[in-house]
């Protein structure tokens, strides 16, 4: 298939073709549109490596994503690729370890393809000026405020919701139903990112109910995978069966802690309640169904995207959004057992 | 931070940063790596669009994903990120609805990026010889092999598991523990993809058994979410409570099906057994634990990937891969009631 074909089809001379493909403004609508059905219907690729050079790759957006195997960021992602493909965006996609460090693997990013914008989801809250200026080009953090980092506010954006509100409400959600023995399960209280904020409103949230602080009841994982989680919460159930609730600062986090509540006999929510932050699809369909704060998970790609392209356009300088959450009620949360 | 701050802080000349950069071979070997470290140290970022126009986006290859939201594509779509990146390419991901038609959209993709490959990730099997022909370089169907298309053989690659022979693999395990009434759970038997063939494998294992086919427990859903999954679940249910198994063609589908089965009382695997093919993370956690037959993800991506690479390069030419599943033994595959 060739541009002489396409031209042949619709019985115009090739340069008409061309000057259609490339958006010259002397052709008529109707021939305009014909051309443009016949290159779609015979599937025609201008194969014109010297235009697409000079069109193609220019409005390119990096989206570096640390810790993709979570459940919670697919529909982010998702989102995301729509919104850059519906503004005629490219996305490169970048997936990252949790270990790995965003920043430098953004910086490079932004060094070997030319980008317009990047938009980091997931990872560390503690960018400082130098990584800031690393990056060189507008930037969205996702779910990520870099609160404990040292940027000025001006040159970054950031859509997030309140990690520290969000698990103080969960943790009070727990109190209510007259926990005091309520477990925290967690990352590390100082991975200076989500963990550590919603730590942080969890221990605010007993220290405003008068319950003293137990560190036998902050469980760290180290990481953010489900073995983790599980292995973690089997260990806490046996040196504490006095455990009467967790907090999982992730769905998946939690799910795994209920199959180990499960594979030692603690019922849920009998024995334990388990509340939880994000609202994964999967976390509806698990017995019992999950009680979670549900994060707006394509709110947060459309606003991360807006953001971007508002700052990259100039039409908006950077800005920090925050999202609420909404609760879902559903059958891990119960009165603590006396 | 300029090439000039580069510059001064090695004590070279611009000059000789500049070539270090664009590859020049006239730098002595210490001086290169000196100066590669400062740019790393000092965050520099080439800010040279001439030169990046030309260097970076030539090896580009596009991953087309139809149906992200299944949590069985992130590890296969981690690995094909990870070796593009080892191997100096960039992936540009594209994710279309699972009702999207993934050639139409490669398509566009090739037309409208510079790619030198591309990698379809799940979608259809009947690719015509004309929608090949529109792709128009070389591709890979991951997860798919084209069995209803006419494509040749030889203008495509392919990896992925032996669809019907897995099919019948899991019906098979559920004969041998007793069941007769065995309920399939699947998009649509005519899908031209994945369901359509295990389909075919759970027919021929009921023929080769001789159970005669009972229409009433091919349970279709149209598409395939878990939403779908359990009304469709719970709907056989109540139809026909004489059900003993149910074979889903993907674990999402398990893990919605065993929450109908949880809600009517069903009593899994004492009243009812669920085997299904995928294997991913979630369901190794799910109460009980599922009974599998786990596709390898990573290796999948892999093989992806390096079939793409060797067809681009021109090292092999287009083949087609078969890869094997492994049996998870869960919990949830026990002999039928009688």
């Amino acid at each position: 298939m060739t541009i002489k074909d396409v031209a042949a089809y619709c019985g115009v001379a090739v340069s008409t073709v061309s000057r259609v493909l490339n958006n010259h403004p002397d052709v008529s609508p109707e021939t305009r549109s014909r051309v443009l059905e016949a290159v779609d219907k015979l599937h025609y690729i201008p194969n014109n490596s010297a235009r697409d050079l000079v069109m193609a790759p220019a409005d390119t957006i990096g989206l570096v994503v640390r810790g993709a195997e979570n459940p919670f960021y697919t529909p982010i992602i998702r989102t995301i690729e729509e919104r850059c493909e519906e503004a005629g965006y490219t996305m490169v996609l970048h997936q990252i370890p949790v270990g790995a460090d965003e920043i430098s693997a953004g910086a490079t990013l932004v060094r070997s393809k030319r980008l317009k914008g990047l938009i980091f989801l997931g990872g560390r809250f503690d960018y400082s000026r130098a990584e800031g200026d690393a990056i060189g080009i507008p930037f969205v953090c996702c779910t990520n405020t870099n609160q404990f980092g040292d940027l000025d506010k001006s040159v970054y954006s950031s859509v997030s919701i309140d990690d520290y509100a969000e698990g103080y409400k969960a943790t009070k959600l727990l109190i209510d139903h007259g926990h005091t023995k309520i477990a925290v399960l967690l990352d590390s209280v100082r991975d200076h990112s989500i963990s550590e904020l919603r730590y942080a409103g969890y221990r605010q949230a007993l220290v405003d109910a008068g319950i003293p602080l137990d560190e036998d009841l902050v469980l760290e994982t180290v990481d953010f995978t489900m073995s983790a989680a599980y292995a973690r919460t089997l260990a806490a159930l046996e040196a504490r069966p006095d455990i009467t609730a967790i907090f999982a600062v992730a769905d998946s986090m939690a799910i795994a802690a209920m199959k180990a509540l499960h594979n030692v006999g603690f019922s849920v929510p009998g024995a334990c309640s388990v509340v939880a932050i994000d609202g994964i699809e999967i976390s509806q369909y698990t017995i019992p169904t999950l009680t979670t704060l549900v994060q707006p998970q394509e709110t947060l790609g459309e606003e991360a995207f807006k953001t971007l392209l508002d700052v990259i356009e100039g039409t908006a300088p950077n800005r920090h959004v925050r999202l609420e959450t909404s609760l879902r009620e559903g059958e891990t949360l119960g009165k603590a057992r006396s």
